[in-house]
């Protein structure tokens, strides 16, 4: 951390910063420039809150952190790329891996269509919604354990592990007696005390970014999970909020690019949230598997016209049939790999 | 709620959306303009997601919400004020009602030597942290129940009622034995199965906006509490995120005043957040009661450079005792009233 | 500046910053922390520019800038608050002056009834725009020439001296020779060749803050005429885009508090375009007010409904005379002075 | 249009409406639905600031757009693509071609390294900057008249097209000159003086969009543009501005792939600017030629580290041809062509 002295700063002001840090069991470094004294500080470990503390002190300007504040999470310490394993699919590794499904599970019937479909389509995990958060009380806000037996049930006929979402941490018990990924979604990116309580199990867990969340508190929340112990994280980024209201949210692929820098653990994006429009799910998809993303969750319906919830940024499966497609030669130009339609399989691909 | 086709849609497509809307009880009535055919839906209920459903239709270009999604907050449904009882302050009415203490409860005596300043300086309330969430898993997150117990005594020696924060569903039995207010904190706003729990009490909830919610993301957040059954919310907002970095987040003030036009419920302001700066509380705090804030929460601490959280925005006694005596002449310019310093009472009053 | 370089930097790569700093006449002086080393340089000029040209130094990590980037527009570099003086109106000093007038000229009939309610409201200035900047090309644009001559002529009739806008370089002179104040709208705020070229002249000016100008830029813009040689700028705080739509902008009161403490020039408020509403207009401008703006530009029309541009912002004549009493109250109760209604003068205030 | 009506309009505030349509030769028809009248607009034009005007009238709630405003750059006026000629290379058609330079031009060597390694690179056309706009007043601004000279020298030597920066309308001709492409910098998006001035003239124009502008403001400066008659301009994505500062923008790859259904002008996109950090800029290159871009525009430099402008996020001529590379193997797999570099051509492509 640095410590930035205002330019009339006297010499008992930059005194007192230099007791406050020796009674934390810190130094400081001197250094006087022509217009401000800058107090570099050594040793460690330097609390978090340090830095509002000091800009309390009168003549100090500001303090500039150096040090990331997150460690587990960072490439840094890790330098080598976190497997997660979801059954018997790697992510994290050369496989671009595609989880699809419907945003909520509506039906036994409906939930069937899509997983099979999703299947056939070179999907190799099943996404549905049994828990919703909604905007407005008045929606449908999932079907409950009821639809965790249906995602239950769909992995046993397909074989697709489940991903869905966990809303709070006295749920944690019972969806995870059903899911084999957690998935928190973009509202509880800060609720810390459901992020400690998936970091006490053994199941991965799939971390949405904060709606207005930086990249650095992204990496912190995982930082919350892994520290109770449980590594298996892997981060998707799904839009964030912006100015710009021509689609749902602002598709952040420069947060996939710097995170895949910036932390060993594996990144996905989330294109039907990112762009809230079914129309630019595949231009997206095919765009952040050239930048670099390790998977794609995307919300596939068989009648998106007839969904419960986000209806309007749903794939029909014959669209998500064709965007694995596309997705599949977009990876291959960067050098990676990712499953084709079955229907596809031994068939040389052209695309027009 | 209108439909607006795109400018080539057939009239099989029309007919489409036409059949849609039955089959939903809904109907359709056309407007054919020059460049495009609008159909707006009469009957109700028009359900949450009814809007992207429809966008997934072929030749529909959006659709247009005409009517709020909010019913119990809004001054439509109920056009008196709300006034929200804590004890024997009333919020929502003529008085402009301070809440003052520190970000979190870190001793008996820290918070002894607070409360008995804010009970000084004219404040109303006492707030104060014992479950902090905290955007790292390394910083200090609070005292947990001895914080709660400390808030309870302070309430027993001055007389002031309490507002904590409350994390997690599971703690709001827990929380509710101590406080006399929930304080839904900014990053739980959506947060629904906590926004239901404070619901099912009687105590009266103060709802912070999150980091990145509209003004009706806000109110929805209302509903939700309200949809339990307890009427006693109060809104306040501390803050947006935006580009500028200046300042920790902006403080908008164009939410306070237009909030309360929309809503029945009581409005309060958090410049301490809301400007990130101890320097610039004072004159947001005046702001805010100018534009009609029917409350404030301050941030006040003893030793504002040894606080465990938020020092660089905390007042020191002396300074919140001076804001009081300005936000007392500014609520007098504007109609209201507000409670003068103790050592001010029957002083004539004179600023500089 | 400070140099951070990453945690595995060489010492080779530490030389080289080293080396490149001695061509550029600075130098670097080494902390050695226990997780990274970082540079702290010394010396001057530290041109702009040359942190991302050492961002681009292998093995380091980021620079930090210590020092501010603008110079004459710092309270650092003038500690006495500058006071800009239109014909007989002081600006900058104790008085919250208020400038009003309609959004465009668009007829001699139209301009007169506002020029004259405006003075018998309270207004010190007189605004109106010639030259309209629109969003659309097929928007009404301004009348040009015309319109400043009416502007002249108003100011003939009712001794108000006059605001209006100029759009490029190439209309300085001609504007020149009619305004009072030079407006440089939001869009132009960084115009680099405009704030050049109303810096060469003697005229003040009216500097909009952009809709996406962090407010170091916006001082830098006041820098750029400065440095031309023009001192009279005044800062004007209009709002900024950020994801809240329910009002035009998102208001920005943090930055003309922040902006009193940064710069000796006067700071005004535009609550008109700061709020896109004109029932948030009272409001907004009691809260600049009350948080040290030294001046309020409010759009007002005798028939708003049938306004060329603008017209939701603006206030009608008779509103415009009871925000001018609210002004005035909440100026008295910070300290300041406001001029009151004709209609007032001598009455005693006595507010509902 | 459509006008929503306030829950409690009465008769005669609908009928206000009704008659204000009527005087502007335009015709209402009502939709009575059970909780709000709305009022469907009928006829043309509907002038823009149509809508503030009714929104100023009492009982109106909002008024509704749904039309879009731009009509010469929009898909529905003209669906087919526009090919931009620039000497040989087609802009708009089945190649994505790429524009590389230096930020600014600084010296014949500077130029004559990069222009010679972006052509054996592949680049199609040359950018460079002699007239920069610069946020400090002391940043080195540019070579001026110079700087277009040694540009028209380098497209001599090297056959590259030109794409420079043209800052106020009074500097039109004499960079029309040189130039072979206008460039419109991101802060000149709504110089709409400018705009109209390079409309008035047979070149190329590089409309970048402005940092907090919407997609529907962006194409509103290409119709600035078009309506004075010039119809061969290109759109550019270059980021936005957002609260996420890990990046220097927010690049915006929903804009590319969303215009590129809206309008039939080329979209290209500027990873160098949209993430301003050069280890950023192939992934996210790559990221926009999958999702759709036409070009790209990429910042070059032989020393990066010694650039007197952005050296942060320029890529090195090695990085260049190996961005190069890979370009060309997403182009492909999207169905689409592009250049390799010299070294590669005839050489098999095996991408690790």
């Amino acid at each position: 951390m640095i410590v930035v002295m205002q330019p009339g700063a006297t010499d008992m002001q930059i005194s007192d910063v230099l007791s406050r840090l020796e009674e934390l069991n810190l130094a400081g470094r001197l250094t006087q420039g022509e217009e401000r004294t800058i107090i570099g500080v050594l040793g460690s470990p330097i609390v978090p809150g340090l830095g509002a503390a000091l800009e309390a002190l009168p003549g100090v300007e500001k303090t500039l952190r150096v040090t990331k504040p997150y460690k587990l999470a960072s490439r840094e310490f890790n330098p080598v790329p976190t497997i997660v394993q979801v059954r018997d699919v790697a992510i994290g590794g050369n496989e671009v891996v595609v989880i699809a499904g419907p945003c909520s599970v509506e039906s036994e019937e409906q939930l069937r269509r899509t997983a099979h479909g999703a299947l056939e389509g070179g999907a190799k995990l099943l996404r549905g919604g049994a828990y919703k958060p909604r905007t407005s009380p008045y929606a449908f806000r999932g079907m409950g354990e009821r639809g965790l037996e249906l995602l239950a049930k769909m992995r046993d006929e397909t074989g697709l592990g489940i991903v869905t979402e966990v809303m709070t941490p006295s749920d944690v018990a019972l969806v995870g007696q059903y899911t084999d990924v957690f998935q928190i979604g973009a509202r509880n990116m800060q609720n810390y005390l459901l992020l400690e309580e998936v970091g006490r199990t053994n199941t991965p867990v799939l971390l949405k970014r904060g709606l207005s969340a930086t990249i650095e508190e992204w990496l912190l929340a995982a930082e919350y999970v892994m520290a109770q112990g449980n590594r298996q994280v892997m981060l998707c980024e799904r839009g964030i909020r912006t100015f710009e209201t021509a689609t749902r949210n602002t598709f952040d692929l420069n947060a996939v690019a710097l995170a895949k820098r910036l932390t060993h653990l594996p990144v996905l994006a989330d294109p039907s949230h990112g762009t809230g429009k079914w129309q630019l799910v595949t231009p997206l998809s095919l765009a952040a598997t050239a930048c670099g993303a390790d998977g794609l969750i995307i919300e596939v319906h068989p009648d998106p016209d007839r969904a419960l919830s986000d209806g309007s940024q749903s794939l029909t499966l014959e669209n998500f049939t064709r965007l694995m497609e596309q997705v599949n030669a977009v990876a291959g130009a960067v050098g990676r790999t990712s499953a084709l339609p079955a229907s596809l399989i031994g068939t040389p691909l052209a695309i027009s």
